[in-house]
């Protein structure tokens, strides 16, 4: 199993967008950990598969972030298995999780299976429509899922996802008073350098996204 | 903390129901590993604090299965957090869980919490109509609970409640066989020393509850 402790800087690839090779190599040079796939759907088996292979020259440690147990497939060093802590589905927390379970635990390689609680808290995010997240939840909620991930989940990943937009500075400064074990990720809106060092101060790791596809020109993450 | 793992026999007492003192002592001189307090209501701090008092005498370790936060007092060696898995509703699983995170935490002694993974199939049990369980689930839904419990959740407990009535052996069985970590507690229709013998085979500590109020007058539980 990757030691994900040591992870700062990640980028998480969506499947359904479209990236050149010339800024997928300029990604894999901003000096990152680690590179996610992800995304909410409109893709399959086919685009993880295509991303995979160009994703291989990177010589970085690669996951697949779980959100369709169809568009799974061997080959990354881990999988991450989302948990929407603050949803308001019972599905989303654990149920569609039993369903793949039951149905893929013969061919489950458990030990890289890795679970991240998260709290999504953008009400516009495809995550949080799908999920149907309780977004509008104050700091002491949001501190409780944090306390809940970690003292009675034991989870090894909190992740407050402002997916789309920029998070609450308070919010996460919140939830890192209250996490020892479980690692504090960050991820939604980050778009210049000062954004980036900001979150990065706060969290274990800061997650980019958007900015890959928007081809921001000069985008320094900090060390 | 407890070391959970040599308890094999439990008598679970119901702050509800009323305990002579000739009862409690032939109870304790059971061999039990470990006495839990916990029911489904009709309860409050008052009885919950009573019963600890007279319990102590038994020179057991105790426990408190949490499931009403109002009705939690210091003083137990251990409190048991329920998690019910096959609920169809999140507060069950996890959103009781939080909101009381966010009242207590401050007073929250988080290192004698043990969550413990329920799995409730008698869909007359209080329990199963209270937290809307879902009863009528095969036995590969109920295993892949299990592996969703040990593998995803890493829970130090799955517990298997029959609450009322005496379980399917096959399904213990079949839990039994994909569990190495999490502990297997069965719970439910104990009431002849044969059942206790055929569940205790299986699990690794079976819970009596009923039969102490029946007043069954012999009762041995297996070594």
């Amino acid at each position: 199993m990757l030691d994900l402790n040591g992870w700062r800087r990640i980028v998480k690839l969506d499947p359904a967008r479209p990236l050149s090779n010339e800024r997928l190599k300029e990604v894999c040079s901003w000096g990152l950990d680690a590179l996610v796939v992800g995304g909410t759907g409109g893709y399959g088996l086919r685009e993880v598969l295509s991303l995979l292979a160009r994703l291989r020259r990177c010589d970085l440690p690669l996951a697949l972030e779980v959100s369709d147990a169809g568009a799974v497939c061997p080959g990354f060093d881990v999988y991450f298995i989302p948990m929407v802590l603050n949803s308001t589905e019972v599905d989303w927390v654990i149920g569609h999780h039993q369903t793949a379970i039951k149905r893929y635990s013969e061919v489950m390689d458990w030990e890289k299976l890795v679970v991240e609680g998260y709290c999504i808290l953008n009400p516009d995010a495809s995550a949080a429509r799908l999920s149907r997240a309780r977004t509008g939840i104050g700091t002491e909620d949001v501190v409780a899922f944090a306390q809940l991930a970690e003292h009675l989940l034991a989870l090894p990943i909190f992740y407050l996802e402002y997916s789309g937009t920029y998070g609450s500075i308070e919010v996460v400064r919140a939830v890192r008073g209250v996490l020892q074990r479980t690692l504090l990720w960050y991820g939604g809106g980050i778009h210049t350098t000062e954004q980036a060092a900001e979150m990065a101060a706060l969290a274990d790791a800061i997650v980019i996204g958007n900015v890959v596809y928007d081809e921001t020109p000069l985008f320094c993450l900090p060390a």
